[in-house]
Protein backbone atom coordinates (compact mmCIF):
# COMPACT_ATOMS: atom_id res chain seq x y z
CA UNK A 1 0.00 0.00 0.00
CA UNK A 2 1.12 3.96 -1.21
CA UNK A 3 1.92 6.52 1.81
CA UNK A 4 -0.52 8.53 -0.14
CA UNK A 5 -3.44 5.38 0.52
CA UNK A 6 -2.45 5.18 4.20
CA UNK A 7 -3.05 8.65 4.88
CA UNK A 8 -6.79 7.76 2.47
CA UNK A 9 -7.16 5.51 5.54
CA UNK A 10 -5.98 7.47 8.50
CA UNK A 11 -8.89 9.09 10.53
CA UNK A 12 -10.18 12.73 11.08
CA UNK A 13 -8.86 13.60 14.80
CA UNK A 14 -11.82 15.80 16.87
CA UNK A 15 -11.26 17.31 20.13
CA UNK A 16 -13.61 18.87 22.65
CA UNK A 17 -13.11 19.39 26.59
CA UNK A 18 -15.94 17.52 26.50
CA UNK A 19 -19.08 15.98 25.46
CA UNK A 20 -20.02 19.11 23.41
CA UNK A 21 -17.65 18.58 20.65
CA UNK A 22 -19.90 15.02 20.19
CA UNK A 23 -22.55 17.11 18.12
CA UNK A 24 -19.62 18.08 15.43
CA UNK A 25 -18.23 14.29 15.06
CA UNK A 26 -21.89 13.41 15.13
CA UNK A 27 -22.20 15.59 12.17
CA UNK A 28 -18.69 14.55 10.37
CA UNK A 29 -20.55 10.44 11.17
CA UNK A 30 -23.86 11.99 8.78
CA UNK A 31 -21.99 13.56 6.14
CA UNK A 32 -18.55 12.05 5.86
CA UNK A 33 -19.64 8.09 6.54
CA UNK A 34 -16.43 6.65 5.02
CA UNK A 35 -14.12 8.24 7.22
CA UNK A 36 -12.76 7.09 10.74
CA UNK A 37 -12.64 9.03 13.94
CA UNK A 38 -10.42 9.44 17.00
CA UNK A 39 -12.59 11.74 19.23
CA UNK A 40 -11.07 12.98 22.28
CA UNK A 41 -13.03 14.89 24.95
CA UNK A 42 -10.52 16.47 27.60
CA UNK A 43 -13.25 15.51 30.68
CA UNK A 44 -10.62 15.93 33.72
CA UNK A 45 -10.48 19.57 32.46
CA UNK A 46 -13.68 20.54 31.32
CA UNK A 47 -14.40 23.10 31.02
CA UNK A 48 -12.99 25.62 29.00
CA UNK A 49 -15.54 28.49 28.22
CA UNK A 50 -14.29 29.89 31.81
CA UNK A 51 -10.55 29.62 31.52
CA UNK A 52 -7.80 32.00 30.39
CA UNK A 53 -6.43 32.26 26.76
CA UNK A 54 -2.79 30.16 28.01
CA UNK A 55 -4.35 27.14 29.49
CA UNK A 56 -6.85 26.73 26.79
CA UNK A 57 -3.96 26.80 24.51
CA UNK A 58 -1.75 24.63 26.23
CA UNK A 59 -4.68 22.46 26.85
CA UNK A 60 -5.65 22.42 23.10
CA UNK A 61 -2.02 21.64 22.01
CA UNK A 62 -1.12 18.82 24.49
CA UNK A 63 -4.45 17.02 22.67
CA UNK A 64 -3.09 17.89 19.61
CA UNK A 65 0.24 16.12 19.99
CA UNK A 66 -2.17 13.25 21.53
CA UNK A 67 -3.81 12.69 17.95
CA UNK A 68 -0.68 13.42 16.14
CA UNK A 69 0.56 10.06 18.01
CA UNK A 70 -3.03 8.36 16.59
CA UNK A 71 -1.84 9.66 12.89
CA UNK A 72 -4.48 11.84 12.65
CA UNK A 73 -4.86 13.10 8.49
CA UNK A 74 -6.29 16.44 9.40
CA UNK A 75 -7.85 17.85 12.88
CA UNK A 76 -11.34 19.56 13.84
CA UNK A 77 -10.77 21.74 16.71
CA UNK A 78 -14.60 20.65 17.97
CA UNK A 79 -14.80 23.05 20.47
CA UNK A 80 -15.73 27.20 20.18
CA UNK A 81 -13.43 27.97 22.97
CA UNK A 82 -10.39 26.44 21.88
CA UNK A 83 -11.16 27.44 18.25
CA UNK A 84 -11.45 30.98 19.86
CA UNK A 85 -8.23 31.06 21.49
CA UNK A 86 -5.95 28.03 20.53
CA UNK A 87 -6.76 27.82 16.52
CA UNK A 88 -4.25 30.20 15.09
CA UNK A 89 -1.31 29.14 17.40
CA UNK A 90 -1.78 25.39 16.34
CA UNK A 91 -1.56 26.44 12.81
CA UNK A 92 2.08 27.32 12.77
CA UNK A 93 2.41 24.17 14.50
CA UNK A 94 0.79 21.15 12.94
CA UNK A 95 1.66 19.97 9.67
CA UNK A 96 -1.73 18.28 9.29
CA UNK A 97 -4.86 20.61 8.57
CA UNK A 98 -6.16 21.71 11.05
CA UNK A 99 -10.13 23.63 10.96
CA UNK A 100 -11.87 25.29 13.82
CA UNK A 101 -15.73 25.52 14.32
CA UNK A 102 -15.94 29.27 14.49
CA UNK A 103 -15.22 30.11 11.01
CA UNK A 104 -17.64 27.79 9.40
CA UNK A 105 -20.23 29.25 11.70
CA UNK A 106 -19.48 32.86 11.16
CA UNK A 107 -19.72 32.12 7.31
CA UNK A 108 -23.06 30.52 7.53
CA UNK A 109 -24.49 33.16 9.94
CA UNK A 110 -23.11 35.91 6.76
CA UNK A 111 -25.22 33.70 4.01
CA UNK A 112 -28.24 33.42 6.55
CA UNK A 113 -28.79 37.38 7.53
CA UNK A 114 -30.96 39.58 6.08
CA UNK A 115 -30.89 42.43 7.79
CA UNK A 116 -27.34 42.43 8.70
CA UNK A 117 -27.84 41.81 12.40
CA UNK A 118 -25.96 38.58 13.95
CA UNK A 119 -26.02 37.32 17.40
CA UNK A 120 -23.68 35.59 19.27
CA UNK A 121 -24.09 32.81 21.86
CA UNK A 122 -21.38 31.26 23.63
CA UNK A 123 -18.80 30.66 26.50
CA UNK A 124 -16.95 33.72 28.60
CA UNK A 125 -13.98 33.10 26.81
CA UNK A 126 -15.67 32.67 23.42
CA UNK A 127 -17.19 35.88 23.43
CA UNK A 128 -14.60 38.04 25.56
CA UNK A 129 -12.03 36.82 22.68
CA UNK A 130 -14.15 38.68 19.83
CA UNK A 131 -13.46 36.07 17.51
CA UNK A 132 -16.57 35.79 15.64
CA UNK A 133 -16.41 39.69 15.09
CA UNK A 134 -13.14 39.39 13.52
CA UNK A 135 -14.21 36.59 11.20
CA UNK A 136 -17.84 38.44 10.43
CA UNK A 137 -16.32 41.56 10.24
CA UNK A 138 -13.31 40.42 7.68
CA UNK A 139 -16.06 39.60 5.30
CA UNK A 140 -18.48 42.61 5.64
CA UNK A 141 -18.01 45.15 8.10
CA UNK A 142 -21.59 45.99 7.92
CA UNK A 143 -22.73 43.87 9.84
CA UNK A 144 -23.90 44.51 13.51
CA UNK A 145 -22.72 41.50 15.90
CA UNK A 146 -24.21 40.89 19.34
CA UNK A 147 -22.57 38.30 21.73
CA UNK A 148 -24.01 36.96 24.64
CA UNK A 149 -22.15 34.65 27.10
CA UNK A 150 -24.35 31.99 28.57
CA UNK A 151 -22.36 29.89 31.57
CA UNK A 152 -24.93 28.47 32.53
CA UNK A 153 -26.27 26.64 29.56
CA UNK A 154 -23.05 23.84 29.80
CA UNK A 155 -23.51 22.51 33.23
CA UNK A 156 -27.21 22.76 32.27
CA UNK A 157 -26.63 20.69 29.29
CA UNK A 158 -24.34 18.41 31.40
CA UNK A 159 -27.18 18.15 34.00
CA UNK A 160 -29.62 16.32 31.24
CA UNK A 161 -31.99 20.07 31.62
CA UNK A 162 -31.96 19.58 27.61
CA UNK A 163 -36.32 20.93 27.73
CA UNK A 164 -37.01 22.30 31.55
CA UNK A 165 -38.75 24.97 33.31
CA UNK A 166 -35.58 26.09 35.12
CA UNK A 167 -33.52 26.21 31.05
CA UNK A 168 -36.69 28.11 29.61
CA UNK A 169 -36.18 30.50 32.68
CA UNK A 170 -32.00 30.82 32.53
CA UNK A 171 -32.27 31.24 28.56
CA UNK A 172 -34.90 33.85 28.58
CA UNK A 173 -32.64 35.71 30.79
CA UNK A 174 -29.97 35.74 28.67
CA UNK A 175 -32.01 35.93 25.16
CA UNK A 176 -33.90 38.73 26.12
CA UNK A 177 -31.57 41.52 24.85
CA UNK A 178 -30.73 39.23 21.73
CA UNK A 179 -34.11 39.46 20.95
CA UNK A 180 -34.66 43.18 21.76
CA UNK A 181 -31.83 43.84 19.16
CA UNK A 182 -33.50 42.68 16.44
CA UNK A 183 -31.02 40.22 14.70
CA UNK A 184 -32.43 37.68 12.05
CA UNK A 185 -29.48 35.11 12.90
CA UNK A 186 -28.26 33.38 15.87
CA UNK A 187 -24.64 31.67 15.83
CA UNK A 188 -25.27 28.65 18.50
CA UNK A 189 -21.45 29.70 19.46
CA UNK A 190 -20.63 26.60 21.22
CA UNK A 191 -20.72 22.64 20.78
CA UNK A 192 -23.18 22.16 23.78
CA UNK A 193 -25.80 24.25 23.11
CA UNK A 194 -27.50 22.35 20.12
CA UNK A 195 -28.41 20.66 22.48
CA UNK A 196 -30.69 23.06 23.52
CA UNK A 197 -31.85 24.09 20.20
CA UNK A 198 -35.63 23.89 21.12
CA UNK A 199 -35.37 26.35 23.57
CA UNK A 200 -33.38 29.03 22.05
CA UNK A 201 -35.75 28.32 18.96
CA UNK A 202 -39.09 29.00 21.29
CA UNK A 203 -37.77 32.09 22.81
CA UNK A 204 -35.96 33.68 19.44
CA UNK A 205 -39.20 32.86 17.64
CA UNK A 206 -39.35 32.12 13.86
CA UNK A 207 -37.93 35.37 12.51
CA UNK A 208 -34.95 33.97 13.72
CA UNK A 209 -32.20 31.79 11.96
CA UNK A 210 -30.60 29.23 13.80
CA UNK A 211 -27.15 28.53 13.20
CA UNK A 212 -25.16 25.22 13.91
CA UNK A 213 -21.47 25.69 12.95
CA UNK A 214 -21.89 21.84 13.71
CA UNK A 215 -23.12 20.94 10.52
CA UNK A 216 -20.78 23.66 8.43
CA UNK A 217 -17.86 22.29 9.91
CA UNK A 218 -18.17 18.76 8.82
CA UNK A 219 -18.73 20.24 5.13
CA UNK A 220 -16.00 22.61 5.29
CA UNK A 221 -13.95 19.32 6.48
CA UNK A 222 -15.66 17.43 3.58
CA UNK A 223 -14.45 20.32 1.24
CA UNK A 224 -10.65 20.15 2.43
CA UNK A 225 -10.57 16.90 2.34
CA UNK A 226 -11.22 16.42 -0.91
CA UNK A 227 -9.15 19.61 -2.06
CA UNK A 228 -6.13 17.93 -0.18
CA UNK A 229 -7.13 14.29 -1.41
CA UNK A 230 -7.45 13.15 1.31
CA UNK A 231 -10.98 12.04 1.31
CA UNK A 232 -11.86 7.93 2.29
CA UNK A 233 -12.97 6.52 -0.77
CA UNK A 234 -15.24 3.22 0.71
CA UNK A 235 -16.34 2.75 4.25
CA UNK A 236 -13.35 0.90 6.19
CA UNK A 237 -14.17 -2.75 6.27
CA UNK A 238 -15.25 -5.41 9.08
CA UNK A 239 -13.20 -5.42 11.76
CA UNK A 240 -12.52 -1.93 11.42
CA UNK A 241 -12.34 0.48 13.99
CA UNK A 242 -14.23 3.22 12.78
CA UNK A 243 -14.89 5.53 15.64
CA UNK A 244 -12.53 5.97 18.47
CA UNK A 245 -13.19 7.70 21.92
CA UNK A 246 -10.37 9.20 24.20
CA UNK A 247 -10.97 10.96 27.48
CA UNK A 248 -8.91 11.98 30.60
CA UNK A 249 -11.28 11.22 33.21
CA UNK A 250 -14.39 9.40 33.56
CA UNK A 251 -14.73 6.82 30.59
CA UNK A 252 -18.48 5.56 32.07
CA UNK A 253 -19.90 8.69 32.05
CA UNK A 254 -18.28 9.94 28.90
CA UNK A 255 -20.03 6.92 27.42
CA UNK A 256 -23.30 7.06 28.77
CA UNK A 257 -23.26 10.62 27.29
CA UNK A 258 -21.96 9.97 24.34
CA UNK A 259 -24.90 7.30 23.54
CA UNK A 260 -27.84 9.41 24.26
CA UNK A 261 -26.28 12.13 21.60
CA UNK A 262 -24.60 9.60 18.71
CA UNK A 263 -27.21 6.93 17.21
CA UNK A 264 -23.88 4.74 16.83
CA UNK A 265 -23.22 3.07 19.74
CA UNK A 266 -19.92 3.73 21.53
CA UNK A 267 -18.34 0.47 22.44
CA UNK A 268 -16.27 1.91 25.17
CA UNK A 269 -13.98 5.02 25.70
CA UNK A 270 -10.32 5.05 26.57
CA UNK A 271 -8.80 7.07 29.36
CA UNK A 272 -5.37 8.72 28.89
CA UNK A 273 -3.04 11.01 30.64
CA UNK A 274 -3.57 13.70 28.61
CA UNK A 275 -0.23 15.81 30.60
CA UNK A 276 2.12 13.40 29.33
CA UNK A 277 1.59 15.20 25.86
CA UNK B 1 15.56 32.00 66.01
CA UNK B 2 14.97 28.61 66.22
CA UNK B 3 13.73 25.91 63.84
CA UNK B 4 10.92 25.53 66.44
CA UNK B 5 10.14 29.52 65.88
CA UNK B 6 10.43 29.13 62.04
CA UNK B 7 7.88 26.51 62.33
CA UNK B 8 5.57 28.55 64.59
CA UNK B 9 5.56 31.14 62.05
CA UNK B 10 5.28 29.19 58.89
CA UNK B 11 2.03 29.48 57.23
CA UNK B 12 -1.03 26.89 56.81
CA UNK B 13 -1.79 25.77 53.44
CA UNK B 14 -5.27 25.63 52.31
CA UNK B 15 -6.48 24.40 49.04
CA UNK B 16 -9.08 23.80 47.06
CA UNK B 17 -10.43 23.15 43.38
CA UNK B 18 -11.07 26.74 42.87
CA UNK B 19 -13.18 29.68 45.01
CA UNK B 20 -15.16 27.12 47.58
CA UNK B 21 -12.68 26.78 49.73
CA UNK B 22 -12.33 30.16 50.66
CA UNK B 23 -15.19 30.03 52.72
CA UNK B 24 -12.68 27.48 54.87
CA UNK B 25 -9.78 29.89 54.78
CA UNK B 26 -12.37 32.98 56.10
CA UNK B 27 -13.03 31.20 59.02
CA UNK B 28 -9.24 30.48 59.80
CA UNK B 29 -9.07 34.34 59.48
CA UNK B 30 -11.92 34.67 61.82
CA UNK B 31 -10.50 31.81 64.30
CA UNK B 32 -6.98 31.79 64.21
CA UNK B 33 -6.35 35.36 63.48
CA UNK B 34 -2.41 35.25 63.95
CA UNK B 35 -1.56 32.13 61.45
CA UNK B 36 -0.40 33.21 57.96
CA UNK B 37 -2.62 31.30 55.11
CA UNK B 38 -1.08 30.20 51.37
CA UNK B 39 -4.06 29.60 49.84
CA UNK B 40 -4.36 27.32 46.60
CA UNK B 41 -7.59 27.39 44.18
CA UNK B 42 -7.04 25.33 41.01
CA UNK B 43 -8.92 27.14 38.88
CA UNK B 44 -7.42 25.59 35.50
CA UNK B 45 -9.09 22.64 36.52
CA UNK B 46 -12.16 23.47 38.70
CA UNK B 47 -14.60 21.71 39.01
CA UNK B 48 -13.51 18.18 40.97
CA UNK B 49 -16.67 17.12 41.83
CA UNK B 50 -17.30 15.31 38.72
CA UNK B 51 -14.32 13.98 38.13
CA UNK B 52 -12.84 10.46 39.30
CA UNK B 53 -10.87 9.49 41.80
CA UNK B 54 -8.10 9.12 40.24
CA UNK B 55 -7.77 12.27 38.73
CA UNK B 56 -8.44 14.32 42.02
CA UNK B 57 -5.99 12.48 43.66
CA UNK B 58 -3.58 13.25 41.15
CA UNK B 59 -4.41 16.71 41.00
CA UNK B 60 -4.39 17.25 45.06
CA UNK B 61 -0.97 15.82 45.37
CA UNK B 62 0.48 18.13 42.59
CA UNK B 63 -1.06 20.70 44.74
CA UNK B 64 0.30 19.68 48.12
CA UNK B 65 3.76 19.31 46.64
CA UNK B 66 3.28 22.72 45.59
CA UNK B 67 2.66 23.66 49.46
CA UNK B 68 5.27 21.72 50.57
CA UNK B 69 7.83 24.70 48.96
CA UNK B 70 5.91 26.97 50.24
CA UNK B 71 7.33 25.78 53.45
CA UNK B 72 3.70 25.40 55.13
CA UNK B 73 3.58 23.75 58.79
CA UNK B 74 0.38 22.31 58.38
CA UNK B 75 -2.32 21.25 55.51
CA UNK B 76 -6.19 21.85 55.34
CA UNK B 77 -7.93 20.14 52.35
CA UNK B 78 -10.68 22.93 52.20
CA UNK B 79 -12.29 20.70 49.66
CA UNK B 80 -15.16 18.08 50.06
CA UNK B 81 -14.14 16.24 46.88
CA UNK B 82 -10.11 15.80 47.30
CA UNK B 83 -11.53 15.28 51.32
CA UNK B 84 -13.24 12.60 49.72
CA UNK B 85 -11.06 11.15 47.55
CA UNK B 86 -7.45 11.86 48.24
CA UNK B 87 -6.91 12.55 51.72
CA UNK B 88 -6.47 8.81 52.78
CA UNK B 89 -3.52 8.98 50.34
CA UNK B 90 -2.20 12.17 50.98
CA UNK B 91 -1.67 11.76 54.88
CA UNK B 92 0.39 8.95 54.15
CA UNK B 93 2.69 10.54 52.16
CA UNK B 94 2.80 14.40 53.74
CA UNK B 95 5.05 15.15 56.37
CA UNK B 96 3.02 18.00 57.72
CA UNK B 97 -0.18 16.94 59.55
CA UNK B 98 -3.21 17.38 56.78
CA UNK B 99 -6.60 17.69 57.71
CA UNK B 100 -9.44 17.54 55.24
CA UNK B 101 -13.62 19.12 55.62
CA UNK B 102 -15.16 16.04 56.01
CA UNK B 103 -14.24 14.59 59.58
CA UNK B 104 -14.94 18.06 61.40
CA UNK B 105 -18.43 18.13 59.41
CA UNK B 106 -19.11 14.78 60.44
CA UNK B 107 -18.67 15.63 64.08
CA UNK B 108 -20.40 18.30 64.31
CA UNK B 109 -23.54 16.83 62.50
CA UNK B 110 -23.44 14.09 64.87
CA UNK B 111 -23.38 16.64 68.20
CA UNK B 112 -26.40 18.45 66.22
CA UNK B 113 -28.39 15.56 65.38
CA UNK B 114 -31.34 14.29 68.10
CA UNK B 115 -33.04 12.37 65.56
CA UNK B 116 -30.41 10.37 64.47
CA UNK B 117 -31.24 11.45 60.75
CA UNK B 118 -28.49 13.40 59.09
CA UNK B 119 -28.70 14.69 55.40
CA UNK B 120 -25.62 15.06 53.29
CA UNK B 121 -25.63 17.74 50.57
CA UNK B 122 -22.34 17.36 47.86
CA UNK B 123 -21.37 16.76 44.88
CA UNK B 124 -21.22 14.04 42.63
CA UNK B 125 -17.77 12.49 43.99
CA UNK B 126 -18.07 13.28 47.79
CA UNK B 127 -22.00 11.27 47.61
CA UNK B 128 -20.31 8.84 45.67
CA UNK B 129 -17.34 8.23 47.61
CA UNK B 130 -19.77 7.49 50.55
CA UNK B 131 -17.45 8.90 53.02
CA UNK B 132 -19.58 10.93 55.25
CA UNK B 133 -21.66 7.39 55.91
CA UNK B 134 -18.10 6.01 56.58
CA UNK B 135 -17.29 8.47 59.34
CA UNK B 136 -20.66 9.03 60.59
CA UNK B 137 -21.26 5.44 61.36
CA UNK B 138 -17.85 4.77 62.71
CA UNK B 139 -18.74 7.19 65.87
CA UNK B 140 -22.53 6.12 65.86
CA UNK B 141 -23.49 2.95 63.63
CA UNK B 142 -27.49 3.69 64.73
CA UNK B 143 -27.75 6.99 62.68
CA UNK B 144 -29.65 7.06 59.63
CA UNK B 145 -27.72 8.76 56.35
CA UNK B 146 -29.37 10.39 53.55
CA UNK B 147 -26.90 11.81 50.63
CA UNK B 148 -28.04 13.64 47.66
CA UNK B 149 -25.65 15.28 45.20
CA UNK B 150 -26.86 18.85 44.05
CA UNK B 151 -24.24 19.28 41.05
CA UNK B 152 -25.84 22.92 39.67
CA UNK B 153 -25.59 24.44 43.01
CA UNK B 154 -21.77 24.70 42.00
CA UNK B 155 -22.25 26.20 38.78
CA UNK B 156 -25.36 28.48 40.35
CA UNK B 157 -22.60 29.88 42.98
CA UNK B 158 -19.97 30.33 40.63
CA UNK B 159 -22.12 32.75 38.47
CA UNK B 160 -23.53 34.88 41.34
CA UNK B 161 -26.73 33.22 41.71
CA UNK B 162 -26.57 33.09 45.20
CA UNK B 163 -30.25 34.34 46.07
CA UNK B 164 -32.06 34.03 43.08
CA UNK B 165 -36.02 32.36 42.25
CA UNK B 166 -33.57 29.46 39.47
CA UNK B 167 -31.49 28.65 42.43
CA UNK B 168 -34.44 28.08 44.78
CA UNK B 169 -36.26 26.25 41.93
CA UNK B 170 -33.44 23.52 41.65
CA UNK B 171 -32.80 24.03 45.22
CA UNK B 172 -36.45 22.81 46.09
CA UNK B 173 -35.91 19.61 43.47
CA UNK B 174 -32.99 18.44 45.14
CA UNK B 175 -34.13 19.03 48.58
CA UNK B 176 -37.61 17.61 48.52
CA UNK B 177 -36.34 14.19 49.39
CA UNK B 178 -34.53 15.46 52.36
CA UNK B 179 -37.11 17.69 53.22
CA UNK B 180 -39.89 14.27 53.22
CA UNK B 181 -36.80 11.79 55.09
CA UNK B 182 -37.45 13.89 58.15
CA UNK B 183 -33.98 14.66 59.06
CA UNK B 184 -32.71 17.32 61.62
CA UNK B 185 -29.10 18.22 60.63
CA UNK B 186 -27.99 18.94 56.97
CA UNK B 187 -24.50 19.08 56.10
CA UNK B 188 -23.47 21.79 53.65
CA UNK B 189 -20.94 19.09 52.26
CA UNK B 190 -19.40 21.15 49.79
CA UNK B 191 -17.53 24.16 50.36
CA UNK B 192 -19.74 26.39 48.03
CA UNK B 193 -22.32 25.20 49.64
CA UNK B 194 -22.56 27.77 52.78
CA UNK B 195 -22.84 30.72 50.03
CA UNK B 196 -26.61 28.99 48.89
CA UNK B 197 -26.99 28.47 53.19
CA UNK B 198 -30.18 30.92 53.24
CA UNK B 199 -31.64 29.48 50.25
CA UNK B 200 -31.15 25.99 51.76
CA UNK B 201 -32.76 27.25 55.13
CA UNK B 202 -35.41 28.69 53.70
CA UNK B 203 -36.50 25.00 52.04
CA UNK B 204 -35.38 22.85 55.09
CA UNK B 205 -37.19 25.29 57.41
CA UNK B 206 -36.46 25.84 61.55
CA UNK B 207 -36.52 22.38 62.07
CA UNK B 208 -33.26 21.33 60.55
CA UNK B 209 -29.80 22.07 61.46
CA UNK B 210 -27.02 23.13 58.87
CA UNK B 211 -23.81 22.27 59.44
CA UNK B 212 -21.02 24.31 57.77
CA UNK B 213 -17.96 21.91 57.88
CA UNK B 214 -15.43 25.16 57.59
CA UNK B 215 -16.64 26.46 60.94
CA UNK B 216 -15.67 23.11 62.69
CA UNK B 217 -12.42 22.44 59.95
CA UNK B 218 -10.92 25.77 61.27
CA UNK B 219 -11.63 24.77 65.25
CA UNK B 220 -9.96 21.20 64.53
CA UNK B 221 -6.61 23.34 63.00
CA UNK B 222 -7.23 25.16 65.83
CA UNK B 223 -7.01 21.98 67.98
CA UNK B 224 -4.18 20.50 65.98
CA UNK B 225 -2.05 23.25 65.64
CA UNK B 226 -1.55 23.72 70.30
CA UNK B 227 -1.30 20.03 70.10
CA UNK B 228 1.36 20.08 68.05
CA UNK B 229 2.95 23.53 69.43
CA UNK B 230 2.65 24.98 65.97
CA UNK B 231 0.46 27.67 66.89
CA UNK B 232 2.05 31.45 66.30
CA UNK B 233 1.44 32.88 69.35
CA UNK B 234 1.88 36.75 67.84
CA UNK B 235 0.27 38.23 64.48
CA UNK B 236 3.09 38.72 62.17
CA UNK B 237 4.39 42.32 61.72
CA UNK B 238 3.66 44.93 59.84
CA UNK B 239 5.39 43.90 56.26
CA UNK B 240 4.81 39.98 56.44
CA UNK B 241 2.25 38.64 54.31
CA UNK B 242 -0.44 37.39 56.12
CA UNK B 243 -2.30 36.06 53.13
CA UNK B 244 -0.90 34.80 49.80
CA UNK B 245 -3.45 33.21 47.36
CA UNK B 246 -2.32 31.29 44.44
CA UNK B 247 -4.43 30.15 41.40
CA UNK B 248 -3.40 28.13 38.22
CA UNK B 249 -6.00 29.80 35.94
CA UNK B 250 -7.44 33.15 35.56
CA UNK B 251 -6.14 35.44 38.76
CA UNK B 252 -8.65 38.35 38.17
CA UNK B 253 -11.77 36.60 38.32
CA UNK B 254 -10.32 34.55 41.33
CA UNK B 255 -9.41 38.24 42.97
CA UNK B 256 -13.05 39.62 42.23
CA UNK B 257 -14.74 36.72 43.54
CA UNK B 258 -12.52 36.22 46.62
CA UNK B 259 -13.03 39.92 47.49
CA UNK B 260 -16.96 39.43 47.46
CA UNK B 261 -16.70 36.77 50.08
CA UNK B 262 -13.63 37.97 52.64
CA UNK B 263 -13.75 41.20 54.58
CA UNK B 264 -9.69 40.98 54.06
CA UNK B 265 -8.98 42.38 50.94
CA UNK B 266 -7.06 40.34 48.12
CA UNK B 267 -3.92 42.67 46.98
CA UNK B 268 -3.42 40.02 44.46
CA UNK B 269 -3.60 36.37 43.27
CA UNK B 270 -0.32 34.71 41.77
CA UNK B 271 -1.17 31.99 38.68
CA UNK B 272 1.59 28.66 38.66
CA UNK B 273 1.72 25.99 36.75
CA UNK B 274 0.44 23.19 39.20
CA UNK B 275 1.43 20.71 36.46
CA UNK B 276 4.67 20.87 37.43
CA UNK B 277 4.56 20.19 40.85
Amino acid sequence: MSEQEEWHNSPVGVFDSGVGGLTVAREIMRQLPNERIVYFGDTARVPYGSKSRETVTKFSRQIVHFLETQKVKAIVVACNTASAYALEDLEKEVEVPIIGVVQPGAIAALAATRNKKIGVIATEATINSGIYNRYIEKSDSGVKIIGKACPLFVPLVEEGLWEDPVTDEIAGRYLTELVDSGIDTLILGCTHYPMLRSTVAKIMGNGVTLVNPAYETARELKTLLLEKGLESEHRPGLGTELYRFFVSDAADKFQRFANSILTYGILSAKVINIDEF
